[in-house]
């Protein structure tokens, strides 16, 4: 550091030092401090200590502070006394300042501040004179003693919290605010006792000593455990350190005239104008935070204190306007004069941030490329599923937490088994199917749900993937659930039976026991024809907003869809094609599923060819449905995938009964069929399923599936034509290892195809492409790219083969990479208290939390570095063999943000997810191609021109 | 073509106008037949039209032979009448001649030939009247009626046969040889009425006509069916094309002084020199191939007519001189005088390819680089593997082929089960276990067992690798075998029970009925020491050329071993150190399997570790064993690799045991206890376990497995260096995907070898390195190479997850990829007879076979494109970073000598692979070296010098 650089910034009457743009010096609140002095606001006046000066203390080794620091921190506090007129450490007017640190990007609680600082015997008597209010000064001296203790000479806070209680019991009192000022003085004794044997020395009364000492502690605070392994989960740097803030104290609990508060500029929940928050009379910051008192609406304050709330309401404006955006305000009146202690932007509800951007622009704030820019994609979530209604009242109590893997919230009754599920769809009831995990035989109860929950599975699951299939609401892999034998459900030491109330936030994996009402997505509605437009204004605003991000939408977005319902909502979502239709779910029906084990069950190829001449129609039926939704969009469908077991019962369960049919030699003509059943599922079954007979290794081995597929999709094809719609069909391979595979099926669909446009007297385009999703392909796309008119990237499954992680398994060991930050080393659970870091379950210390392996999931947001570079391959390779191939990519992430923004990256010509997904993948791809502009632009201005 | 080049090549009267070193052009029997006249040998004269003009036919659209081309023909045959002195279609002393195929890469049976052609009622006459021999001249006009019939006018051979057998029911006669003059001649009538109503035209009679029309059938018969599937399936070019040979014919059947006879110049089973083979007299090569009369041995040949036998030993001798090799040799006597037909080198057994290796490099005839080319490595094999006994005239019977897994000769009792196969092992029975596929459940079985042999699963599957682990034979995949619940085997018609006995072939995969003895590898006594060196001469051979490999060895070769005694046979074959050790294997004995399920079902961590506190001492015993064994060679150990649930009882097995338990209500506390087995073995259960919780994620996932495995590993290092023996461990993690993964595992690995190597007071070196078996870790090589002293490609793993093949699955669909091009397209089986292009099973005809998908199995050699392009990658990745690191492979196909050659050029620095496969790999690699360095040479000479 050189030594003539500015190492502190003063602000103060009407003018800083420092301003807003000087986050990664001043850290988040410096920054907002000076931002606000400037603005001519009402700030207590102070200085902050730079963040260099952190990296510069931690750099030197920890050596007390830098050479020359504490001089100038000396000449500011008198700066500080002069503004305040008043004097650190005097007898009779004393200053007493905070002290808290502040880095640039925000990490909440992670480092260490202390209040009040300054008070000593002496000085309190000042206090008690200025204020004249001798319980308040003590009570100020109490807190002190313990959070200097506790922060600066590491003291834990039980041992305070002890004393207090025992004196407390001595004296047969049960509030704090019932202890009387020689109550006070004899606890700040016991306090400072507590120190004393504690630390062995006595409590530091010298101000100067304190302000030092505090300094320092918030220095180290930076590279505490807490704060370091807060940022290696978000892979935030460790570089950066940390700003000490050092404000003079104003006081919101001096009286009937004084209080605290905080308020956010707009309704972070529904964006609503105007402000929103509450306040506390004759309250300090902690008292709102312990929740004791009922805090009031701020609109009360407006009759309480008229003045104070004018100025909040100018003071709100005036700070939107420089920030452009809604923010969340921290104030203290003390004696009947405001002062704001923090502004930052405020965070929001997907709801709100749509509206606010909206509004924003309406407001002349806010570009419409800005506006696009500024909501989180995730954050349109909000706008399709049903949520909890913030107007009700209802009792509900928090039990676990689990991974969110399908947004919206859901209320309803425990069912435990798909067959209960139906049962209660049936009465009319609302189940929350809750189940071990969910396999495709849960079909109809997960249908008749209205939320899943399910013990085991991670982001990909079964039960995810259907759940963001359907639409429903899915809370997946709490571990702390525990299915009982007997029909019970145990999270911790809460039992639940079947047809209990529970409602489940799938926003963010919360679960809860008890009925919290819910209010359907209007946006769903009116898109659905059941409301309309002109009903929502939440509607309205949606719609606005699509428009703008469709304006600027690079890369095309298409759905996932199988059936024509799902078809028809991706195109009310705005879906610009099917990029993948699985055909099996099309066999999944009740019933489809006889004749489709018929035809796996066939022994000769007359009886396989004869199921399947029962499915023709049936497939036909609804491609003809895909063609018409779409009208003349791109669709594409992938011919059979799945292992075929997975249309057959479960070997178990086939065990299980043949061995019952044996022991009671019942009915031998069952016993007969079962056993030939199970024959057949023994034939099938495989060790991993996964990697094994499915895709187009089906139908290379049983052509006529390919060929029965092949003829639905021309035939449908033919027939929507001759109705004018412009169909061109795409047929995709699943799962190509090998460009010989491709060309074997290529050569199949081509006969089929132009035998059935021969039979309807038609010739019109359609292509066959290849799904990219094991590695060998991609590592040849180059020879595939021969054989194909487009590749489809199936980031799913490249993922599995590409880590070696089943999706279906890697929850056991991917959710402990994920999260191995919070397991304890001693009894390996994950109840590590990482402020703490003691373990919560067998209470056993920690030096340091471990790192976590991944730092994201990888089904769900694609890994750039491993499964990323295959693609970019492949891509390339594909390229240079035909230019004019068309690439898609249709897995799970393409309804990732992240995801989207890689692919755009990649040149990918379009994204397909499933439908609840599009508008967030089609913000997605705005947003990477508006930033892709404006680099471009940038570098443009640099003179480089990246292509 | 250039019209100038020359079409036709003479041969005859001791010149000829090609030689031996134009197969391309004359093909390997034209240039056979060129090379020995020109070394003055006996040879019926002839000419070669040129594979050019095979070409230029077929590329001009088979539009008659090229211009001109005929006309050089019949001046070619005036010149062959000269050199015969006989005329072609003269009535007094005609000229037949014979018109065969031949290209420049031996196709068995591919190709059409046509004898005797010339005859016709006239010429026939003089035949008659120049040998005295009518049943001769008939009989030889008869065959070349058929033959001509059903190569040149395609008509079924099977209908000439039916006339025969009709002719002779009505005659009463049995053989062929009854039928009289009068006999023959009606035959021949009925041959050329059946040719009329076939074709609708008579019998061509013009004998230059019959000539025209037998060259265009040669040369269309290059682009015939058979011709152009054996040719994809050994992905062979259709280029090149057949030359045609048209030679005079010589007889072997006028008389006692004529005869036919096939020799080899060496015995092609032991390779002692001296001709081999047999010789029939007054016998053309047709009677021989019919096996009606029974052939005498060469020997015999000396004393019938001693002239020709020693011509016989007089040309042999000329021909290895030339050939520098062991022969293979045709030859007819006619009237007391030697023709020689045919000359190509000859196939033979591994044991006698290193033997006239040997001799040739000691006669002088070769070098001994030349030698080391010479062996197929796959070869050697025969040296390690009992084998039949040639000189026992056993009974047995062909039953079924499979693939043959597990090299060598057995014979033995059918097993059905392991414990049979124990059993029977205690009463001093050598048993063949029968499996519909083996687990790790059979290990003891498998132990018992002289071979086992598989209805499904491919090379790679569970039998095969622990076949090749245990030196077992074995095969694999027959899928004809049928394995009934009435403890029956069925294949195809034959039933056998348990106990019958069985003979299998390791080296071709075939099974037979009935016991034929085998005798033991000598190699095997010598190195283990129950035979001394002086004793077996295949022994001194053997060793005399494995000295010659390791002299010209480039990459080192390590083994696979997991237990010492396995060690000790690496040793003993050669292992420059072991490259693998698979520690999982050590808990598959009988006294640790129930310490090793304690482990997995520990509930606590303190369980857990006490169960690996008693696995401890057993692990380290066994790496103490090993290093001992290596004697100071590098040693790899792998941690823990394999899925928990491997060690535990099945899934269903415990499912129908409680199911049975519950309805007999006999033992509550055996109830519970697998109640809680179950309850475990559910929470392991996997649906893709080989993507699931294994390899590095066990030992991040439990730390202690980890910990116990790397203080055994340290441990028993430290114990062994204290005797003096310089162990440097090498320390592997399986199934790395992640950077950060190799790095958790390291710091612990670190953490666990300083702590054991300070309380033994040593210090010393070791290495940690990792599997690359996932395309991700591939992908990101440079990142690993940071943390990594060593890679080790486990290319089995890679090829799964590069494919998306499991192992354990892939047969099904893999063996149909391999031999897609023999099965029937109307009923599915693999019973296409690919000569004919009919099927076996329900009789449909196809136009050609289907296209194979692929041409080896990826599991056995090595994919380069796919799984060799992630090798290349992570192989100059890797070496990026970290320009020292050790670099090997450990997969099976570190015993597959087209991989390890495809290693050597990857620049590894060795391979690793099961014991008896190591001299294998020795002689791939030094073939390898040998080969660069004269790729290098020869470029060096060009002026290009590749790296």
């Amino acid at each position: 550091m050189v030594a003539t650089q500015q190492r502190i910034f003063f602000f103060g009457e009407g003018r800083a030092e420092g301003h807003g743009g000087m986050k990664s010096v001043l850290g988040g609140k410096g920054a907002g401090l000076a931002e606000m002095t400037n603005l001519g606001l009402p700030v207590p006046p102070g200085f902050t200590i730079s963040t260099e000066v952190c990296m510069a203390y931690l750099t030197g080794g920890r050596r007390g502070l830098p050479p020359g620091l504490w001089e100038e921190v000396l000449h500011y506090m008198a700066r500080l006394e002069s503004a305040m007129d008043k004097r650190f450490g005097d007898e009779e007017n004393p200053l007493l300042v905070s002290v808290r640190s502040g880095s640039a990007q925000s990490m909440p609680g992670m480092m260490d501040t202390v209040l009040n600082l300054g008070l000593n015997d002496q000085t309190v008597q000042g206090l008690i004179a200025r204020t004249k209010n001798e319980r308040f000064a003590y009570d100020a001296y109490r807190r002190f003693v313990a959070m200097f203790a506790n922060v600066v000479l590491g003291v834990p806070c039980e041992r305070f919290e002890q004393v207090l209680e025992r004196e407390k019991a001595e004296l047969g009192v049960e509030q704090d605010a019932e202890l009387t000022v020689k109550d006070l003085k004899e606890l700040i004794d016991r306090y400072q006792g507590l120190v004393r044997s504690e630390t062995g020395r006595e409590f530091p009364s010298d101000p100067y000593d304190q302000l030092q000492r505090s300094i320092l502690a918030v220095l180290d605070s930076w590279m505490g455990p807490r704060a370091v392994e807060y940022r290696r989960i978000r892979q935030m740097s460790d570089r950066g350190g940390t700003a000490v803030n050092i404000v003079a104290m104003v006081f919101g609990n001096l009286g009937e005239t004084s209080g605290t508060g905080v308020v956010f500029t707009r309704n972070p929940s529904t964006g609503v104008p105007g402000l929103y928050g509450d306040f506390l009379l004759n309250a300090q910051g902690e008292d709102v935070v312990a929740g004791i008192r009922t805090p009031q609406p701020i609109e009360k304050l407006a009759t309480i204190l008229p003045e104070a709330y004018r100025t909040l309401l100018t003071i709100a404006d005036t700070l939107e306007a420089q920030y452009r955006d809604m923010l969340d305000l921290e104030f203290t009146i003390e004696d009947g004069r405001l002062y704001m202690l923090q502004a930052r932007v405020g965070k929001r509800t997907g709801l709100a941030a749509v509206r606010i951007a909206v509004d924003l622009v309406r407001e002349g704030r806010l570009t419409v490329r800005d506006a696009v820019m500024r909501v989180e994609p995730n954050h349109l979530s909000y706008f399709f599923f049903p949520v909890f209604d913030q107007q009700a009242d209802a009792k509900s109590r928090f039990l676990v937490k689990g991974l969110p893997a399908g947004p919206g919230h859901a209320s309803g009754r425990l069912a435990l088994t798909s067959n209960t599920a139906v049962e209660m769809e049936r009465r009319g009831e609302r189940a929350i199917l809750v189940r071990r995990e969910t396999s495709p035989d849960d079909i109809h109860g997960m249908n008749a749900a209205v939320a899943f929950l399910t013990a085991k599975g991670g982001m990909t699951s079964h039960a995810a993937v259907v759940a963001r299939q359907l639409g429903k609401v899915c809370v997946v892999g709490c571990d702390a659930i525990d299915l009982g034998a007997d029909g019970t459900v145990r999270i911790g030491t809460t039992v639940l039976r079947e047809g209990e109330a529970l409602s489940v936030n799938g926003f963010d994996g919360k679960v809860y026991q008890g009925d919290m009402p819910v209010i359907e997505s209007e946006v769903v509605q009116v898109l659905q024809g059941r409301m309309r437009p002109e009903q929502s204004e939440t509607f309205r605003y949606y719609a606005t907003f699509m428009e703008w991000v469709q304006a600027h939408q690079g890369m095309q977005v298409r759905a996932n869809a199988d059936l024509p319902d799902q078809a028809k909502l991706a195109r009310l979502f705005g879906a610009e094609g099917i990029g993948l239709c699985r055909t099996e779910h099309m066999f999944f029906a009740a019933d489809r599923m006889p004749i489709m084990q018929q035809m796996i069950l066939a022994e000769t190829k007359e009886e396989r060819t004869c199921a399947l001449n029962q499915l023709l129609p049936m497939q036909k039926k609804d491609f003809i449905g895909l063609y018409r939704e779409m009208n003349g969009k791109p669709v594409t469908i992938r011919l059979l995938d799945p292992p075929l077991h997975e249309f057959l019962p479960k070997r178990e369960a086939l065990m299980m009964d043949i061995a019952q049919l044996e022991l009671t030699t019942g009915n031998p003509i069952r016993l007969a069929e079962q056993r030939r059943l199970l024959a057949r599922v023994e034939e099938l079954h495989e060790t991993n399923p996964m990697l094994g007979l499915r895709g187009c290794r089906l139908g290379i081995a049983y052509p006529e599936i390919t060929r029965m597929q092949v003829q639905a999709i021309m035939e449908a094809a033919c027939e929507v034509r001759a109705e004018g719609i412009d169909v061109a069909p795409e047929i995709m391979v699943p799962l190509v290892a090998l460009a010989s595979e491709m060309i074997t099926q290529k050569v199949l669909i081509q006969t089929v195809a132009d035998e059935t446009m021969g039979r309807y007297e038609m010739r019109f385009p359609y292509h066959v492409g290849t799904m990219i999703e094991l590695p060998r392909a991609a590592v040849t796309a180059d020879q595939l790219a021969q054989a194909a008119d487009f590749f489809s990237f199936g980031s799913n499954d490249l993922t599995q083969t590409t880590f070696g992680f089943s999706r279906d398994d890697a929850h056991t060991f991917l959710d402990r990479y994920l999260h191995r930050s919070a397991e304890c080393v001693h009894c390996g659970r994950r109840t590590l208290d990482v402020k703490r870091l003691t373990c919560l379950h067998c209470g056993e210390a920690m030096t340091r939390p471990q790192a976590n392996i991944l730092s994201d999931d990888p089904f769900v947001t694609l890994d750039q570095e491993g499964v990323g570079s295959l693609i970019r391959l492949a891509v390339e390779q594909g390229r240079k063999t035909k230019p004019t191939i068309k690439l898609g990519l249709c897995g799970e992430h393409g309804g990732d943000p992240a995801s989207v923004a890689y692919c755009h990256q990649l040149g990918l010509d379009y994204v397909s997810c499933s439908p609840y997904r599009i508008p967030i993948a089609k913000l997605a791809a705005a947003q990477a191609a508006i930033a892709a502009r404006s680099a471009h632009q940038e570098a443009a201005t640099d003179g480089q021109v990246p292509r």
